[in-house]
C-alpha cells in the first residue's frame, strides 16, 4: 500500500547547497559534514538559528570513521544543538532518505527550514575493511557470509543483462567513458581524466565481467542542502529550485530474492511515486543523476526509471543519448564512477549537481534544463529514492 | 527555533506492540526484529500489506552485528518490501526517534499504518568491542579518543550531582534497587532478582563512583509498535493507546560542552515540546519510563522532566515516590538497568511497557494509570525524545 492520496503538501524549494571535494581528505568525518553544511547555509542566506531540524545521511560512520550520533554532533558543532537531529541510514541510499525527510517535514508543515547533509569517511580504512563494511548493506546471513561482495553481486547482474538483452561489454564501458569525461569538468570530482572504452575493458579484473573502471572509487566527502517552503524561498535567494516529486521504496535485499537480476523494483516504485507527485513523466526530464555504483547500474537505472525500455539502455548510452548534449544527459557531475562515492553523501551530492544545473551554474552545464531527476540506490537494490526537481513549476 | 505552531495533526494511536526477551539471545539481529514486529502486527490485527512504512531504530548494527540496511531487510523478511524503510540512528535514542517518525508521518497525514521497530544485537561481541562501539555515541575527536568511556562520563556526572546537591550514594543506589525489584515481575527482563543498597554499593568498581549494579547490562533484544490514526484505531483493537505528545531535541555531544554536568538540556527541551503538544504537565503523568542508562541518569531525567526540582530526585527516589505504588511510578519494566539495554530497542521497549500499563495488562501493573511518559536519551545527553501516552483523551 502506498502513501495516502491527496495529502495537502506545501511546495518546497532548495535555497542552498554545498559540497566538498570528493576524494581522499585529511578532514575528519564531522569536519567534512560541517564544511558542506556551512556552504549550504551561507548560500541560502538563512541564519543558523532559523534551522529547525537536521537530517544526516550516513551509512557506516560508526564502523569506518569511529563516530556515531553524527546528526546531533553536526547540530552541536554548528551551535544549533537544541533542535531535533536524526541520522538516516539506508546503505548507499542514506543521503536520498535524509533529503526526503527534510522535504517531507517541510511539505507537511512541521518545519520551515531543514538542513540535510550526507557524509562518509572511507579512505582511512583498508580496502578489505571497506569492502567488509559495505557488504553489510547486503543480506549477510543469506549471501554475504557465503562470500558475496558488492562487485560480485553486480558482476552477476551485469552478466545477466548482457545475456538477456545482448548488451555488449563496449556499451557498458561507454557509461564509464561518459562519466569520466563529465568528471573532467567537475572540480569536486575525484577523477578528472578522460578514459576510453579500451581502457575500461582492459583495466584490472575485479569480478568478471566487472573491471576496475566499471567501479566507483572509495572516497571521502560530504554534501548538503537547505530547504524551505517555496512561498518564502525568494525572500532568501533569487534562484530557488523546486522539489516537484519524491519517492522512496524498498525491494528484495538479496540477489536470491530478485525475480529478475536485470531490474530493481524499488527504483521503479520510487520513480512512479515521484512521477505521480510531480505530474511529469520520464520524457519530461531534462537532466538526470543516477546511482552508477557500477557502470551496469546506470543502464539498469535508466531503464527502471522509464527513460529507455528494458534492454535499450546499453545501445542508447553508446549512441550518445545520455551524453551532455544528448536527449537525456545523465550524470553530468561524473556520477559515482568519476566524482567518487562517499556513500552517505552521494544522494545529496546528486541534488547539489542538479540544483546547479537548474540554476545554470553547473561546471558541466547542460542546455537550459527546466526539470531534473535524482536516483539513489541502496544495497543490491534494497532501497531507492527518486526526486524530481524543477526550475519553475516543472511544467514544460 | 522549534517546530511550527498550530500544525494540523491527526490524533495517532498505538494498536499493536511486541517485545522479545532482553538478554543473551541465540537469534540474529534480523530474527530479533522479526520476532517483535510479528508480535506487534498480529496483536494489531492489521494485514501485513496494510503497512505503508517502516522505521527501524538501531545504533551499531553495522559494527557489532555486521548487518546494515536493517529497515529494508525487515521489510523484505516480512514480505512487504515495496514500502519505504528507514533506519534512524541517534545512539541510545535511536528507538525513540524511530517511534517519533512513525508518529509524525501518520499525524501529518502521509501514512495510515506504520511499524516502528528497535533492535540491537550486542552479546556476540567482547565487552571491549562493545565499549568501543558505544563510545562512538560521544565526541570521539574531542573526548573519547583521550580515553573517556560512557561509564567514565556518567561517573563524573554522578560525582557532580552528589557534590552539587548532596545526593547520597545510597539514594542513587536506591534507583537500582527499585528497578531490579520491578524487573522481577517482567518476564522479558534480563535480571529478575532483587538486590539491596548494600549490594549496589559494594558491587565491582566500574568507574568510581559508578559500580556494576549502577549500570545496565550488554543485551540483545527488539521491540515494536504499530501505529494508526486514532479515528480508525478501534476498528482493529478495543484498547488502543493514544499518543498525546512528542518531543525531540539535541544538546551538547560532549561533557566539555555542557554548562552543568547535572542536567541534560535536550531532555528538558524535548519534554517541553511533548508537554505543550499534550496539554499536560509533569504532575498529570501517572506512570513513567525513563532512560536509566546509569542509576544517576534516572534521577537526572526525573528532574529534567519536571517531576522533581533539581537536587530532589535522590531523596524522592529513596523515599519511594518512584516505586510502583508511589506518586510517580518509574521504570515499572525494570528500566535499562534490570530489563537490559539493547540500545536501538530501548526507546520502543519503553513504549511497549507503557502501552501495557495503560491497557492494564502489564506484568508489573501500576494503579489504573491514564497517562504515561517515555524518555529516551542518546549519548551523553546529545539527543532526547519524550513521548506522552494516554488511555483516553489524556485529560484527567
Amino acid at each position: 500500500m502506498s502513501q495516502n492520496k491527496k495529502i495537502p503538501m506545501r511546495p518546497v524549494s532548495i535555497i542552498g547547497v554545498g559540497c566538498t571535494p570528493f576524494g581522499k581528505s585529511d578532514s575528519s568525518i564531522i569536519d567534512l559534514a560541517i564544511q558542506s553544511s556551512v556552504e549550504a547555509i551561507n548560500s541560502a542566506n538563512v541564519k543558523y538559528d532559523d534551522i529547525q531540524s537536521i537530517y544526516l545521511g550516513n551509512f557506516v560512520g560508526e564502523r569506518l570513521a569511529n563516530q556515531g550520533s553524527l546528526g546531533a554532533m553536526l547540530a552541536d558543532r554548528l551551535d544549533i544543538s537544541d533542535i531535533p537531529a536524526t541520522k538516516t541510514e539506508g546503505a548507499c541510499a542514506s543521503g536520498g532518505i535524509a533529503f526526503r525527510h527534510a522535504f517531507l517535514t517541510i511539505a507537511l508543515g512541521l518545519y520551515d527550514f531543514v538542513l540535510a547533509t550526507g557524509v562518509e569517511k572511507m579512505t582511512s580504512s583498508s580496502t578489505p575493511d571497506v569492502t567488509a563494511a559495505l557488504a553489510t548493506a547486503g543480506d549477510m546471513e543469506m549471501e554475504m557470509y557465503a562470500g558475496l561482495t558488492f562487485p560480485g553481486a553486480f558482476a552477476m547482474i551485469m552478466a545477466s543483462h548482457m545475456q538477456k538483452y545482448g548488451t555488449t561489454r563496449e556499451q557498458i564501458a561507454s557509461v564509464s567513458v561518459k562519466n569520466h569525461r563529465n568528471g573532467t569538468n567537475n572540480p569536486n570530482a575525484m577523477f578528472q581524466k578522460e578514459i576510453n572504452v579500451e581502457d575500461v575493458i582492459t583495466s584490472r579484473e575485479i569480478s568478471e565481467p566487472i573491471r576496475l573502471f566499471d567501479c566507483p572509487p572509495i572516497s571521502d566527502g560530504a554534501a548538503s542542502v537547505l530547504l524551505c517552503p517555496t512561498e518564502i524561498a525568494k525572500n532568501f535567494v533569487n534562484n530557488p529550485v523546486n522539489i516537484l516529486g519524491s519517492g522512496h521504496a524498498s525491494g528484495p535485499i538479496s540477489l536470491s530474492g530478485m525475480n529478475d537480476l536485470t531490474s530493481f523494483s524499488a527504483t521503479a516504485i520510487a520513480a512512479n511515486e515521484a512521477y505521480a507527485m510531480s505530474g511529469l513523466r520520464a520524457e519530461d526530464i531534462d537532466v538526470i543523476e543516477v546511482h552508477d555504483c557500477f557502470s551496469i547500474a546506470e543502464i539498469i537505472a535508466l531503464e527502471d526509471l522509464g527513460f529507455f525500455n528494458k534492454g535499450e539502455g546499453g545501445p542508447a548510452t553508446e549512441s550518445g543519448i545520455t551524453a551532455l548534449n544528448g536527449k537525456y544527459p545523465t550524470n553530468p557531475s561524473g556520477g559515482l564512477i568519476a566524482k567518487g562515492h562517499p556513500v552517505g553523501a552521494t544522494g545529496i551530492a546528486q541534488i547539489y549537481e542538479l540544483t546547479k544545473q537548474l540554476q545554470g551554474l553547473s561546471t558541466n552545464q547542460t542546455n537550459d534544463p527546466e526539470t531534473a531527476l535524482a536516483h539513489n540506490l541502496g544495497g543490491i537494490g534494497a532501497l531507492s529514492t527518486v526526486h524530481i526537481l524543477g526550475k519553475t513549476n516543472g511544467t514544460k
